[in-house]
């Protein structure tokens, strides 16, 4: 029995992109021999990335695996388990991990447990790997899990049975709000009933739609945990393992993010990480003094800098002087590029051409989309011409009932709010303020009542339901799958809720054409919550 | 042993609305009995309508579903084989049929082959039945099976083990190009190999960017198609079991589809249920002069009626005056509704307002995609005010590269040639001219060089390849999975390959934003094709 140490590599893959992801784990992996680790975990399938979906299916993953094998090879002198597609001679596919030394491949492990519900869709590209891989290294036994696996009691029993001392867990298991604090726990529990280390390596990063906390650690045998990583970097960490007291070494841990920090970071990561991995210069947004524009600001100009953010004020008649006002308040104050470019003359003009058309039919929401549009077009155009990226800035309930114009204030290429429900964005809003000695978001944008000024004094709550009852309802309805009557009974106003969950229900084609955008519940839209956009389903019971 | 009539319907469920399925499937089974058959057997999943997607999460389909058997009681004196979801007690959820008499359940198949492929999750759904089921009726001994299952060699031959003599196969086959055809031929061969009567019954109509083409038919046991129902038609059809001859009665079949009639009608079928089932009055398209548009207006015009149909022409400086006369003459040939709209003084209001952010910088592609979004808002604004569905006309192989504009030309809620590739349409232009007195697509719109006219004289063969060059490598690259390495060399240009596969993997952006369309192809964009956005794959090998 010998001393060790363990790297854990908290790290953020290039989707797709082997030959970058290869590079960067041999690097990682130089780097933690040369602080004298001795073995160093990646997370789940680290060669191509979690989820690298449909590219799975490409005939040449085999030959650009071998290739990942081949640059790994170089690396001497520790202890390699990583993630890679392992695609066998009988034409099966698995999700596996291999474990490498000096450019020996010592073993592969098959995942056994294939998740295929809510964001995860295994079962269309893998196999179920039906065998345990247990190693000795440094005099001690080490055993291999995959993600899901380590959910499985059954799974992880078998594997303690094999006098395993400390499983190896390589992961892509996504954020949702209080995802992190959820992991430890349940994992610390099952460590003190197996009686195991685990040693938990998480992909960090945002992906599409999807977030990768990373919030990676060691939890001793007893059930403490001796590391955990911070969430939503990436880095590398090292657990020692002391061989004296037969147990990994207690380090200080990161302190606990309260939930609107934790749903802050998480969208600023998800944030920078699409626009720098998407390559663009910078990104641009219509401000309209309204709390939503001015939220997405702030986390933009903290996940690329306020140089690279581009705010447009886009103000019409029935917009109010003091939103234009509490826009170029909040431009200024953070620092971003501001303009400002009225829309009355392309309304104007649209209204002109289709006069023809409507004749003197009284308006209606048409007029209404008419400037949602203009402005989603300018948008667009600066987008066009300057090279950012839109950002587009509905919330999660503006989404749910349709209250949003499609190609108008939904254009855009990262919708950053849209699993954000109403409720939370103030929230936020209060959080960010509560960061910085002075607040980024002026005051009145938060205590203001919501308006999409799209008519003459028009508020939100004219149409729908006072925000905090929305919210609640959409949350019974969405996240928990409540019925229409069930949701009455809980002492809703019934034709409120019929109402509500008629827009829901209708909305799906305008959600099916919105910009991914970060999920941080556990039922977003279009990746997790899959519904048909023709549908008869009829709400009731 | 007896002679026996056996009803099949070819069915057209509205997809979640149980009870309006269960309504029509009583309807028909008592029809059936009228005209004195013994059973009757409905596709897959029938009581609910494939794919229900997420809806089969919901907790009260076990009660709606209850409701469905409530409402099929009344039926008597025939036996009814319908599709219904299982949910069992111990928490399970199955694809099943029932077999039903006089209100009795006599017996329930759990369907044993879930495709989880291609546009196929049931994994995320449903548990794997394993047990056959076969009754006795009539002096006959039946089996049931569903969809997949027929495709599964042994799951059939444990079934023709059982002395079954006729399979009844509950389906919900998509359509792809050539698909029935396939399904006929591969069930011939299966039914003489396994010496089995094969009763199968289709799910017909388009749900979302599924089309399913019914063709239900019965083969018999020496491998003979003795019935076969007429595509993209829900109906009731009926064979006849003779017992002397212990065989079907074999019956004149529809003549063959060619391909493009077998294309064309399957558009018009999806673009009608879609129209229909989502309850809009008519649709409007944006008539340029080019074939994509002239082609979408027939299938239009064809699939709900041309008084439904509201065909308007914006033209812009660059739109050449035949592109206007053509587009006048074929919607006055075909007697759609139409209107032009110049959009000069709209893009001239957008340059104004964006030239203190342009200034002077050149024009781009900016500039021509605000002409595009100046048409789309148009058409969004005519639709708002009238509530006709907006038709998107972009075809397969410009959604591929990206040589559409979001929020432009791809706005609409069904973009009706999303899955053709351009060649195709051509074909599908002439064919359609083919099949009336006189042509109603002009000329000159199929032989014109096509044009998007966003820019002085320019022709698509200025960015693109020619269309058959351009189609062929799509094909390879998306349809056949090949590499740019393989494509090149299979003959075609290196470095049009190379930007052909770049535009299509940055594009998918774009694609992810676009409406859903009909999927006609073994590999549509989305539902199919699932790829990432952010996505650091390299063409290559």
């Amino acid at each position: 029995m010998k001393s060790f140490k363990i790297a854990l590599a908290q790290f953020s893959p290039h989707i797709g992109n082997l030959e970058a992801n290869a590079q960067k784990m041999l690097e990682q992996a130089n780097e933690a021999k040369k602080q004298n680790a001795d073995l160093i975990i990646f997370p789940e399938l680290s060669s191509i990335g979690y989820p690298a979906e449909d590219l799975l299916l490409r005939p040449s993953l085999t030959k650009r695996t071998q290739q990942v094998f081949e640059q790994l090879k170089t690396v001497k002198d520790i202890v390699m388990v990583f993630g890679f597609v392992n695609q066998t001679e009988d034409g099966q596919r698995y999700n596996a991990a291999a474990v490498m030394k000096d450019g020996q491949v010592l073993g592969v492990y098959n995942k056994q447990n294939l998740p295929n519900y809510s964001v995860f869709d295994e079962k269309r590209y893998f196999t179920e790997g039906h065998q345990h891989l247990v190693f000795e290294y440094l005099g001690h036994k080490f055993g291999v899990l995959i993600c899901e696996d380590v959910w499985s009691l059954s799974t992880v029993q078998q594997l303690a049975q094999l006098n395993v001392e400390t499983a190896l867990v390589l992961n892509a298991s996504p954020y949702e709000v209080g995802k992190p604090q959820h992991r430890v726990e349940t994992m610390s529990a099952l460590a003190k009933q197996m009686n195991l280390n685990l040693v938990y390596a998480n992909q960090v990063g945002g992906q599409d739609d999807l977030i990768f906390d990373g919030t990676s650690f060691v939890i001793a045998k007893n059930g403490s945990v001796v590391l955990q990583a911070e969430s939503f970097k990436e880095s590398l960490y090292f657990a020692e393992y002391e061989a004296e007291q037969q147990a990994f070494k207690a380090n200080a841990l990161p302190p606990a993010l309260d939930t609107m920090a934790e749903i802050y970071q998480s969208l600023v990561m998800a944030t920078r990480d699409y626009v720098q991995r998407s390559g663009f210069p910078g990104v641009i947004l219509g401000l309209s003094g309204g709390i939503d524009s001015a939220l997405t600001l702030a986390i933009a100009a903290d996940a690329i800098g306020a140089d690279k953010v581009q705010a447009v004020m886009m103000p019409y008649t029935y917009t109010a002087q003091i939103s234009v006002k509490d826009a170029a308040e909040q431009a200024k104050s953070m620092g971003v590029t501001f303009g400002i470019a009225e829309i009355n003359p392309i309304v104007n003009s649209f209204m002109q051409t289709l006069y023809p058309f409507f004749g003197n039919s009284p308006a209606d929401a048409t007029e209404e989309n008419l400037q949602a549009r203009a402005r989603g077009t300018l948008l667009m155009g600066l987008s066009n011409k300057f090279g950012n990226l839109v950002l587009s800035t509905g919330n999660k309930s503006e989404l749910a009932v349709g209250y949003c114009t499609l190609y108008g204030d939904m254009v855009g290429g990262f919708s950053v709010l849209k699993d954000v429900y109403k409720t939370i964005v103030f929230e936020l809003a209060k959080y960010r303020n509560s960061i910085s000695d002075k607040p980024v978001i002026p005051e009145r944008v938060i205590t203001r009542p919501p308006s999409a000024e799209l008519r003459p004094d028009q508020k939100d709550q004219d149409s729908l339901p006072p925000y905090d009852v929305l919210d609640a309802i959409l949350y019974a309805y969405i996240e928990e799958d409540m019925s229409q009557d069930d949701i009455i009974a809980k002492g809703f106003d019934a034709e409120v809720v019929a109402k509500v969950i008629r827009l829901v229900d209708f909305n799906e084609y305008k959600r099916r054409q919105g910009a991914i955008g970060p999920r941080i519940s556990s039922r977003a839209f279009s990746r997790e919550r899959r519904y048909p956009i023709m549908n008869g389903w009829k709400a009731g019971i």
